[in-house]
């Protein structure tokens, strides 16, 4: 079952979600709890990272943009070169009500936190 | 939390999984198991239509193109203009095992049945 939701092309958005993260170090610094899809273009616009508190910061919950992870085969995780110090900073949220996709500003305020 | 997950342009993966899918006669014809995203560009390739067997057919799975699908608000589920009996002929797999989506044959064989 894990091969049909996965190939080298494709992969099931099941597989995706619980996947682990791994920073530029190749420590791993969380999971992805989901990704967010633009309805229009189809595209993965997000990924929802999510630590489970193991490393101090509690469970929160940092929206990246989806191009910033790159899936490594060896890993079997993603990778991305955003920095420990990076996250601490960044857009997140404690939980979900506490943060509202429908607000533009918020998007625009992961995309500029991450191509800065 | 759904709000969370849902805004008028984006959605997150983990609420489309299980979103009724409905004909063009406004008839739920099964629900969403999954879809499947390309890696490289990151835009969701199909969805994977699951039937509860609630309408004789069985617990079949069937690939569908994602661009097949609407979402209706009114519905709040996707409606599809393929019809039941397109849906007889289509490429469909029971069991997961019985599904290779690492065979180019079988995306290709999806994009030109519902091409065609």
């Amino acid at each position: 079952m894990a091969e049909n939701r996965e190939t080298g092309t494709l992969i099931g958005s099941d597989k995706v979600e619980g996947t682990a993260v791994y920073g530029a170090d190749r420590e791993k610094i969380g999971s992805i709890e989901r990704v967010m899809i633009d309805k229009m273009s189809g595209k993965v616009s997000y990924a929802v990272l999510s630590f489970g508190g193991f490393l101090g910061i509690g469970d929160d919950h940092y929206p990246l943009p989806w191009n910033s992870l790159k899936y490594d085969t060896n890993l079997g995780g993603y990778v991305t070169g955003i920095t420990e110090a990076q996250l601490k900073g960044a857009p997140k949220y404690a939980n979900d009500d506490a943060w509202n996709w429908s607000d533009g500003a918020r998007s625009r305020a992961i995309d500029d936190y991450y191509a800065a």
